[in-house]
């Protein structure tokens, strides 16, 4: 940590493969979009890209090992994650590694697992075009509100509207304003275990949403924010046979 | 509701059944000691025992439909409820049953599913006689403290300490002292999609724990708080493809 | 309490006195208003109008003591509310009344002091009609979302926008999207010693907000939410010499 | 802040001055000593101690501007502290300053100011040579649990017990078990306006805490926590005239 954050960015990849129109917003792929700001950006000590079609899909017990913070974005392919890959990030975020789940990442696996709910929510692409979105700031004392002014805008996105079917979020710091009428908590926070797991909203495969400035900052921000607290002692969840204070009964 | 709440009191009632010991504390089962209490108290409309043992694992379509709020208790056959039980009870939560967990119903398969983590402890059963456990409100506004004194204790109590791996309380209502050096959060509050969940941790299949006054009060306003909210209209979760507002572009 | 709530509808009733136009809206005053509603509902006691111009200001020490949950509606003459009253309502809210403040009561002395923020925020009145506010349930499992719908809209309101500097809501029930671009957090749950809060947004002098069914149903629904938790034993916060336990030393 | 964390230990100094035993333990003072450790800590640009005797009592506004986070001492004189500098330093946290509250500083003027509750609790100082104290950490995720075991313990200490009369922490780190037989939130997190602020509650005049190096640690910590989320853009809280969507009507 002292030396950085290493970052999975874990990207479905199906919608690239297929699709001319996403090729064109991200012809190399939306994860190397993100791992391409990433890089650049300080206390980032390494970003690898991890594709649903990689061997272990892409979570193999060696590269978890190594991550101290995965984004998730998955769309058509939840259902592909096996339940064994799933176990294996569930266990890893709960003894510590972040995760910050983008987008349509609402209804993969691993973020329905972590929060106990089914994270259903409403949403609508309007005619090619989308709509309006414009992102408020209610927690300004949040580290990952750092640099962001009070509001910022997407003009053209897929609208997310509540209710959103999650636990209520232990910090929430960005609230969505919809053109056509809705709500959405988009910036939410939790603590699970050793780790820490950030939701986003913004995000779309043909929408260009990851090469905005604002957006990626915020991806930045819940990464350095999710990043483990090193170093926390082990913690025994176990029987305890001899008490801490003597017992004489 | 306004005729008063419908109570299942699911008991896994394995102990009963081969341990002497456990039949002289609760002999006609733990489930009918609970539901004895709370036939007693006002507003509640009817209480049912269910039992692994019964048809469908006591957790039928029609019995789901007809409670407004199930307490669980089980301790040594959580594998043994099946998982489509389980999806059914999830489900039944999350559209509003109230479920009220007790003591090591925090490993039971429905209280994992809706926390997302691995609710795991540290616990000790010291010599037969237990501890002390003194029970602290620190949330005096909240209805679960109803009627409570400032603290109550429990003479003879197997020890349960942190860490707790849960998700931090939306509401932390009780925090347990224990004689031999640990501490624990004790009445624990959750919403999860429209339904509400009270954990609280007193309990025990020798140590009369359920024939305490104050340990059933607490369980009965834990019933109160997770009942139902009722008649909030239906929640969409799907695709809205005409805009509520006009957009023109 | 069993018995019923006993609330006071506290009004500054300022507004009414000088502007015809606050009067045609509210012929009898806005406080007469909302005890109306509120004397037809169910497990209402009895509901008092107290305004700025009473003796002690509507907040003598008998009328307090007989207060289970008081509303608060003030705007042009906060700063007349004098502080020793703001120190007896705050001393009471600690004590267990509920307080359910509405709209630009977030700029009264007491709801600043029990938050210990600014409360600031933005607002835009436009040009005499208003604009549309559309109320979004984010938490259907609370209390004070019974019988609601998954949105419900005001057509033509004063609009307040965040950043809404409050302490972050412990329970968040309703947020609020604006045909202007705003969103607010709308419907906001806090305890503080004994005692629950609940703000609630909409509301104005001239804008008939008040004559709202769904409107006066959220209050309604805040007031049995923050009425008191009865017969909590007495917190003692004091020096304890004598340990509860020996401490041989 | 990329340069580090400027520090105000800000220490009310009446102790050390009159009483021989406390200047036994802390010779130069209890600021001097907190601030001997900060100064060889990573991330730490500068440290400085204020006292109340201090010009302006050691919070000018220079002061205030040039200080990232501000710890609080105070116990025999909160009273002396005057008001307008409890406004400056209550407007420097909502404007960003992290405050970390110790010990007795609960009843300092800005921690009720800004928590808007009473801030009492239960206390015992048991003849001279104090009781153990044993903190658990119950949030392994959180910052502040940086480098901790699973519990640790102080053998001599002033006992603080429940109820604590604080909103509910937003996040809550530590719990103290006490001997005595009593339980206390030790390390209490929250955010007001854009800053943060931790309360961590060991800490004596007499008995040696701020010679313990997790004790230290745990401040340190809380330190690095409550400094400020650079660079937020201003929050305009103010008439918004002019929509930020047409409202044609």
């Amino acid at each position: 940590m002292a030396e950085g954050i290493r970052v999975t960015v874990w990207n479905e990849g199906v919608h690239e493969k297929g699709n001319a129109r996403v090729r064109q917003v991200y012809p190399k792929g939306m994860g190397w979009q993100i791992a391409h700001y990433l890089k650049k950006q300080p206390r980032i000590a390494r970003v690898r890209v991890a594709e649903l079609s990689d061997p272990e899909q892409g979570l193999s017990e060696a590269a978890l090992k190594q991550t101290d913070v995965m984004t998730w974005w998955g769309h058509k392919a939840h259902d592909k994650v096996l339940d064994k890959f799933v176990d294996r990030v569930h266990a890893r975020v709960l003894d510590g590694m972040g995760l910050v789940v983008l987008h349509s990442g609402h209804y993969s696996k691993i973020f329905k697992r972590l929060m106990g709910t089914t994270c259903s929510l409403k949403w609508r692409e309007w005619q090619d075009v989308g709509e309006k979105e414009r992102l408020w700031v209610v927690d300004p004392a949040h580290p990952i509100a750092e640099g962001l002014p009070e509001y910022f805008e997407l003009p053209n996105t897929e609208m997310y509207g509540e209710h959103f079917d999650i636990p209520a979020p232990e910090q929430l710091v960005l609230i969505s304003w919809f053109q056509g009428g809705e709500v959405f908590r988009s910036g939410c926070c939790w603590h699970r275990g050793k780790g820490k797991i950030f939701y986003f909203r913004p995000g779309h495969e043909t929408f260009p949403i990851y090469h905005n400035d604002l957006a990626l900052k915020v991806i930045y921000n819940g990464i350095r924010w999710t990043a483990p607290t090193p170093a926390t002692g082990p913690l025994r969840r176990t029987n305890i046979p001899v008490p801490l204070e003597p017992l004489d009964q």
